[in-house]
C-alpha cells in the first residue's frame, strides 16, 4: 500500500483526463460538424431512450456486484469499496478503448450507448475480481482493470465485427470471458495455504444478508442487461421476456438442487446468492432469438442445476487438483452458465430460432472468448505476480484492515 | 425438508415448462398471425412504455417484500430467500392462470402487462406469507402459492370483469385479499404455544435496519404500483400523484400515533416499517379518481392512524381472542388499510370523484374479496395442515437453521 | 418527546391538508378551465416523461440520504427514520411554498416537475440534517424543515428568477446552501462537551456497510439529479454525461487522497462514503454547459481531493476553533464542493462554455446562497435552541433509544 496505490490511481486518472481531452467529444458535437440539426435532436432523443437501461445496468455494476461480494465476514469494505474503485476506472478506460475500436476517425463521440458499453466492459473485470477476491491488492486490481478491459474490447471486436456472431446478453464475451480470465489470474497467483481453507474465508449471518442485496438487484435488472443494446425495439422486448422467464425457472431448480445436495436437505446461501442468477447469464446469447418462453425456461432450469452442482462438486476440485482458488465461485455463476449460453445459441440456431448468426460463427465466438480469456488471464497473472506489489502472506487474505481503517479491535497489518 | 421440498419444486417447474410450451407465446406472435406488421411494432412500443413501471413493481416484490420481512433476528435467510422462491414460482403460475382467464382462444400471448399482472398476483401471496412467516415450511409455501394465486385470479376476474368495479391499485383484490387469506391460513395453523410469545420472535438492531431497506423501496415505488396498469396516460398520472400525497401524509400520522401510543412517547420500529406504507394501500382503489391531492392526504392520514392503532391494540387481541397469530402484522398494513381503501372508493363515488364505477359495484367487490379470501384461506389452511409436511414443533419456528446451512454455532434442527 | 413531537406532527399535517385543500389542484385541471383538451394530454405525456427522473431523485432522498447517515453505531433508526419523516413533511411543504412563489394566480397546479422540485427542497434539509445529526430532537427537526424550506425557496427564487443565474444541478442553491445553513444551526446548538469527542460518535463494521448503500444509490442516480429539470432534451443529455464523468474521476482522486492522508496508506470509510460523491455536487452548476467530458473530469477530480482534505484537516479545525460540530461532514461533501461548483461555473463561462448566464450573475447566486444560508441558519438555530424542546444533555446524543424502542439491553433515556 503506502504510496504504490495512490500514485497508481493518480497517474491513471491524469492519463484518462489527457486521453479524454485529446480524443473524446459529446455525441451531439458530431452533428454540429455535419450541420444536421434535425438529426441532432433525434439522436439525443434516441440516446435518452436508453437512459432507463443505462441506470439498471449501472445499479447492477455498483450495488449488484458490489454487495454480492460482501458475504465474507471481514472483507465487506473491500468488496463494495474496491468494486466502486475499479468500476470508476473501468468506465473511463472502457469508454476510451471501445471508442478507439468502434469509431472511425480520430475523435470518439460518446452517448448513452457508450456509457452502457463501458458498464459492460467493467462487468467483465468485476467478474474476474470475484475469482481473486481477498487475495490481491488494490494496486494490482487497478493494473488488472487496465489490461483486462483492453483484452476484452479486443475479443468483443473480433466476436462482433469479424465473426459477426450473436451475443446480445454477452454470455460468452462478458460472463465466460470474465470468469476464465479471473480463474487464469487466480491460478497464477495461487498459494498452497489456500488448500487447507482459510479461517477468514467465511460469512457471518448479516454479511450473507448484505450479499442478498447484491443478488436481488442483479436478478431484478438482468432483463435490462440482456436487452440494453439490442438493435430493434422488438429484439429488446424479446430479450426482456426471455431473460425474465429464464431467471424465474432458474430460481426453482437452484433451490431444489441446493436442497438435494445439502446435508439433511438444507439450503446453502452460497447457492441461493449465486446460482439463482445463472439463468440470466445462460440465456444471454439467445436472449433476442425466438426461443419462446418455454425455451428460455429450459435454459434457465439447466443453468440453475449446473451452477449448484458446480459449487458443490467442481469448485473444491478446482482448488485441489488444478490449484485454482475461486473465492466467489465465478466459475459456477459466470463460467459454466456462460458456456451453456454459447452452446444454447448453437442449439437455438440449429432449431431455427434465429437467422442472424450461424453455428460456425457462434462456435468461433465461444472459442475466441475462452481462448483469449485464458491466455490473457495467464499473462495478466504473471504481470501482477512479478511486477506489482501484492500481499506478502496469506495471513492478510480476506481481511479489510490491511487496506482500511476499521472500527476498533479489528486491525491486522501487512507490514 | 429432505426430499419433499426439492421434489415439489422440480415437479412444479417441470409442469410450468410444459404448460408454457403448450399454451404461451410472445405477444408479438399474435400479430404475425394477423399479418399486421404495423400494429406489431406499435404494440411492442406500447409494451416497452410499461417497462419502467414493471421494474418498479419488480423491485417492490423482491427487495421490498423480501427485506421488509427480515426484521426477525434469526429468520432473515428465509424471509428474503423464500420470498424470492415463491415470487419466482408465482410469476410463472400467475402469468399462466391470469392468461387463461383473460385471453380468448387456446393461446396466451404475453407481454409487459402480463408480467406486471403476474407480479401483482405474487404480491398477494407475499402478503399472506407475512401472516404465516416463520411458522410454515418451504414446501407448504409452494403449495400455498399455487392455490392462492388461482383463487386470487378468480376473485380478480369476478371483481374486474363481472362486477366491473374499480380497483386500480388493488386495495381490495390484492391487499385486503392477501391479508385475510393469510390470516385465515394462520388461524388454521395456530398453535397454542404462540400465545405466550416466542423468544425468537424478536428483532435485533441490524435486522430492523435491513427491514427498513424493504420499507423504503416499497414506499418509494408505490406510486408505480398503483398506476402501472391504468388504462390512459391521464389516469396513470393521477394515480401517481394521488399515491404520492397519500404516502407522505401517512408518514406524518404514523409517526405521531406511534409516539402517542408508545411508552414515554417513544417510536416503535414495527410501526415505522409498516404503518408508513398504509397510505399506499388505502389510496389504491381511488388512485385514478379525481379525489384531489388533499383527498389523497386525508385517506393517507387515516390509514396511518388506523394501521398504528391496529398494531398496538388489535394484533395482540387477534392472537389472544381469535387464536390468529399474525407474524408481520399484515392485518394492519394490508388488511385494515385495504378495507379503508374499498370504503374510501365508495365515499369518493358518492362525492362524484369518479363515474367509472358505482357504490354497489364497489361494495360487491369488497365483499367478494373478503369472502373469497377467508373461505379460500380456511380451505388452504386445512390442506396445508393435513396434507403437506410442516414444522413438527414451535421450537423450530422463526429459525433459519431448520432449512438453511447457517454460519457456525447457530444451528437448530427439526428432526 | 412525550407530547411535543406527536402534537407538532399532527398540527403540521392538518395544516398541510388545509393548505392543499384550499390552493392545490392537479396540473391537468388547469387545462379543463382553459378548454384545451389536446394540450391537456400533451402536458400529461410531458409530465410522465419526467417520471423516471423523479423516481431516481426519490431514491436518492429516501435510500440515499437515509442510509448514508446510518454509519453511527447507535443512531441508525433515527438516521433512516427521521430522514423519512422530514422528507415526507418537506415534500408537502416544498410543493406548497414553491408553488406559491412560481405560479401565478391563486391556485397551484402540480405535476411531476413540482414533485421533483419538492424532492430538491427536501434534499436541502437533509443536507443540513447531516450537520446536526444525533444532536437535535425530532420536534426540532420538524420546525427546522418548515423554516429551512421557506428560506431555501426564497433564495432559489432570487437566484433563478431575479439573478437569472444557471444552477441546473443546484451546487449552490441546494448543496452549498444546505451545508452552510446546517453548519450555522450546528454552531448555535454547539455544546462544549463535543470538543472532547463522544464515545457514541463512532461506526461499527456493519453500520459502515449500511452507509455504503446510501453512498452507492446517491452515486448512481446523481446524473438524474443534475439533469432532472433541464429545459431541453439536449441539456438533459449533456447534464447526464457531464455528471457521470465528474463522478468517475472523483472516485479515483478520493481513493488516492484518502490513502495519501491515511496512516500507513490506509483508506478511511468516511472518505469513501462521502468524498466519492463530491464530483456530483461540484459539477452541478456546470452540468448543462459545454464543459466537455474532460472538463467534467477535472471538476470531479478537484472535488474528490478538496473533499478528502476537508475531512482530514478542516473538520477537526471547525470543531476546535469555530465551535461548529459537523456530524456527517456535510461541509466536505456539500459545502466545499458546492462552492467549487459555483466557482467552476464562473470559470466555464469565462472560457465560453455557456452563454446562458454571466460571471456576475453566477457570483451573485453564490453570494446570495451562502449569505442567506448562514443568516437563515443562525436565526433558525436560535429559534430551535430557545423555543423548541431539545436534548437535555450530550449524554443522549447519537443514541436511538432516547426516541425509539430498541431491542433489549440498549436503552438510554433522556428524562
Amino acid at each position: 500500500m503506502k504510496l504504490s496505490f495512490p500514485i497508481t490511481a493518480i497517474v491513471l486518472e491524469v492519463s484518462m483526463i489527457v486521453l479524454f481531452g485529446l480524443f473524446v467529444k459529446y455525441e451531439t458535437e458530431q452533428n454540429t460538424i455535419q450541420q444536421l440539426n434535425v438529426a441532432n435532436s433525434t439522436r439525443v432523443d434516441k440516446s435518452l431512450e436508453l437512459h432507463p437501461f443505462f441506470r439498471d445496468v449501472h445499479v447492477m455494476i455498483f450495488v449488484g456486484f458490489g454487495f454480492l461480494m460482501t458475504f465474507l465476514k471481514k472483507y465487506g469494505f473491500s468488496s463494495v469499496g474496491i468494486n466502486l474503485l475499479i468500476a470508476a476506472l473501468g468506465l473511463q478506460w472502457g469508454t476510451f478503448i471501445q471508442g478507439i475500436l468502434h469509431h472511425h476517425g480520430q475523435t470518439i463521440y460518446i452517448g448513452m450507448k457508450n456509457m452502457i458499453n463501458a458498464d459492460f466492459s467493467t462487468a467483465t473485470v468485476l467478474i474476474s475480481f470475484g475469482a481473486v477476491l481477498g487475495k490481491i491488492s488494490p494496486a494490482q486490481m487497478l493494473i488488472m482493470t487496465i489490461i483486462e478491459i483492453a483484452v476484452f474490447a479486443g475479443n468483443e471486436y473480433v466476436v462482433g465485427e469479424i465473426f459477426q456472431a450473436s451475443d446480445i446478453g454477452a454470455s460468452m464475451t462478458i460472463h465466460a470471458f470474465g470468469a476464465y480470465f479471473g480463474l487464469a489470474v487466480a491460478g497464477v497467483l495461487y498459494r498452497p495455504d489456500l488448500r487447507r481453507g482459510h479461517e477468514k474465508e467465511e460469512s457471518v449471518y448479516h454479511s450473507d444478508l448484505f450479499a442478498m442485496i447484491g443478488t436481488l438487484f442483479l436478478w431484478m435488472f438482468w432483463p435490462s442487461f440482456n436487452s440494453a443494446i439490442a438493435e430493434t425495439t422488438e429484439q429488446q422486448y424479446m430479450a426482456i421476456i426471455n431473460t425474465y422467464f429464464s431467471l424465474v425457472a432458474c430460481v426453482l431448480t437452484a433451490y431444489a438442487f441446493s436442497s438435494f445436495v445439502g446435508k439433511r436437505g438444507k439450503l446453502d446461501m452460497v447457492h441461493i446468492q449465486n446460482a439463482t442468477l445463472a439463468g440470466g447469464v445462460a440465456v444471454g446469447t439467445c436472449a433476442d432469438m425466438e426461443i419462446h418462453p418455454y425455451g428460455a425456461m429450459i435454459i434457465g432450469s439447466v443453468a440453475g442445476i449446473v451452477s449448484v452442482l458446480g459449487f458443490k462438486f467442481l469448485t473444491p476440485c478446482l482448488t485441489d487438483k488444478l490449484k485454482i482458488h475461486d473465492t466467489c465461485g465465478v466459475h459456477n455463476l459466470h463460467g459454466l452458465p456462460g458456456v451453456v449460453g454459447g452452446l444454447a445459441s448453437i442449439v437455438a440456431i440449429v432449431l431455427g430460432a434465429s437467422k442472424a448468426s450461424s453455428v460456425v460463427k457462434q462456435a468461433a465466438a465461444l472459442g475466441s472468448s475462452l481462448g483469449t480469456a485464458i491466455v490473457g488471464g495467464l499473462i495478466t497473472g504473471l504481470i501482477l505476480r512479478f511486477l506489482v506489489c501484492g500481499l506478502s502472506s496469506t495471513e492478510f487474505f480476506f481481511e479489510d484492515s490491511v487496506y482500511w481503517e476499521v472500527p476498533k479491535g479489528r486491525e491486522v497489518d501487512d507490514e
